[in-house]
């Protein structure tokens, strides 16, 4: 073999968002999202396998750009993600993102793929498996306040992981709503278009909140919140930024992704550091109760977290083989000889 | 536009090994190791206007997986980077690198690259710009010890940035100071094969070490260094990995990238805590003294540093536009509507 000519080992599965798309059509997205949740769920169940870490924030005026790595003593993953609220009005996304898998026994990648989208839908598959547990029995509607880039991933993974059919949308944006609504016609979903938040969260029993801004917002207000009702909490996602009044999260059981950053990044920002919370994978592996009664507010604030990519990675890579929509990267230097790369460079001339 | 087409924006400038190859003979591996030390000097010389942390390190048994991050306030760079010494008896790679630039006012990025070959030449070229402030007054030859992927780079920056003019190789493995020397030979140099490290120091006012296990080892030891030398210990880069005897660092003058790192990483995490160390910018902007004389000892404690990534992946940037040595990777999903990225997804069917 020429040594200037890539070695298998040095070309790395690459999936664009053209490749990503297509995946999501090949598989159906509601289906994509109902295993996603799974894929999520039996990484939950092996919570103390992880290492777990608060993610590397690099902060500024304008956002943040942040590295969300965990492994699993065999697979190592990594997320960039940034979130940066004032892109919107350049015509750019708040949020992007790539990630990346790695053998931990060799550190060599095994997949590099796009995540922005692959974030919308992990994040709607980790509301949906939460709510699947918390929500109470039986509930067919979900207020939906903020209609951005996440709204109808949410939707649709309601839709197929708890059996939600009807979504009641509101936006201070009356264009995201309407956007939203244009999305979500001929899905089997009851779309209502609310005029404010208070409207929308009418007879609902899960109210997922979504909105963007950077700072200390009260998109919910405790009047809002009656009794039963399961809050999905998906803005409060660094400091400075938060959706809900904390009168809310006095009367509501909260449960969180992992505590050390929720407490810095979540709705409990505002709470002290004592404030109860219950780690959600202890609901899963029966350590923990979650819903009690019908009475109860439940609450999950959630602020997204490494192992939940770390799934998404995982369940991407398993689809690669059966479906062969990634290309391949020559990212790796992988000489004949490791120990000769500059021979290899040299030969390249 | 049609929306399911990538933006300018969405597409990345990604430059593969191939393309990584084809740019260091295009501007030449000597100037490109000249440029890359002043791309660094540069950047250390305004270095209280980074952001500085401590490396991510995820350990296992067999290496350890890394994240670099840092940034300017304007850009941001990252560097994705295992360490897996016993990789080589697999044929692999014992470290293999991807970096990635972007903007920190929207945080897209805005370059995606290979970094195993860029991470050898950065290595090489902070040596380089090290020495040539330490390094004694008028240094013709450097010693090698540890002749594997690192020694070529090296030996090649030495010459190119501090006018060293003869290397003297040893590795435990004679395969390894073969392949070295094979490489070096047309190079400039005059190249001596040696059969013990003692044997390659004779004569040497310029010591590098770089060998890989992961261990503490003693490569050195105190009766090898001469009065006068400067030290250049590479490989000593991770907790219980140490190259250098104990009593060669209480002789030495100890310069230093970045404290909080290099006394977990480097030689100085056999000595204690209050062990006294230079950092190295300071010598650049004249804070602090550099070599005083010809016969002090001075070592610089290289444990590797996101700055120095950062600055060779602007280095690379740098270069895109009248080289063109790059490709477009469709990695950022980026829809018209910030806000439509379902809409984007779903007019991709």
């Amino acid at each position: 073999m020429s040594s200037s000519l890539p070695s298998e080992k040095a070309l790395v599965p690459f999936v664009s968002v053209e490749n990503m798309m297509r995946l999501v059509h090949h598989i159906g997205i509601e289906t994509m999202l109902a295993e996603l949740a799974d894929f999520i769920e039996a990484d939950f169940l092996r919570w103390e396998r992880f290492d777990k870490t608060p993610r590397v924030a690099s902060h500024s005026r304008e956002g943040v750009i942040e590295l969300m790595p965990t492994s699993d003593g065999e697979i190592y993953s990594f997320k960039y993600v940034n979130g940066h609220p004032k892109n919107m009005a350049q015509g750019l996304q708040t949020v992007t993102a790539l990630g990346l898998l790695a053998e931990v026994s060799t550190g060599y990648p095994v997949l590099l793929t796009e995540m922005t989208l692959l974030t919308a839908l992990r994040t709607a598959a980790t509301s949906a498996m939460v709510a699947r547990r918390l929500a109470p029995k039986g509930a067919r509607t979900m207020a939906m306040i903020g209609n951005g880039a996440q709204a109808e991933f949410q939707a649709l993974a309601m839709k197929a992981v708890c059996g939600i059919d009807h979504v009641r949308l509101f936006d201070i944006d009356p264009l995201a709503t309407a956007k939203a609504a244009r999305n979500l016609a001929g899905k089997g979903l009851t779309v209502t278009s609310c005029t404010s938040s208070q409207a929308a969260t009418e007879g609902a029993q899960i109210i997922t909140t979504c909105t963007a801004d950077k700072q200390l917002a009260t998109i919910l207000t405790d009047n809002m919140i009656g009794a039963g009702v399961h809050i999905n909490a998906i803005g409060g996602d660094c400091p400075g930024k938060t959706e809900l009044h904390r009168d809310i999260l006095k009367r509501a059981d909260t449960f969180v992704e992992y505590p050390p950053q929720t407490r810095i990044e979540g709705e409990i920002q505002q709470m002290d550091p004592d404030y109860p919370v219950t780690e959600f994978w202890q609901v899963l592996t029966g350590q923990a109760e979650g819903r009690r009664d019908n009475s109860q507010i439940t609450l999950f604030d959630s602020v997204g977290f490494a192992i939940e990519d770390f799934s998404a990675l995982r369940y991407v890579r398993s689809k690669l083989d059966a479906t062969g929509l990634y290309q391949e990267l020559d990212i790796i230097a992988d000489p004949d000889d490791p120990r000769d790369l500059f021979g290899m460079l040299q030969r390249a001339k």
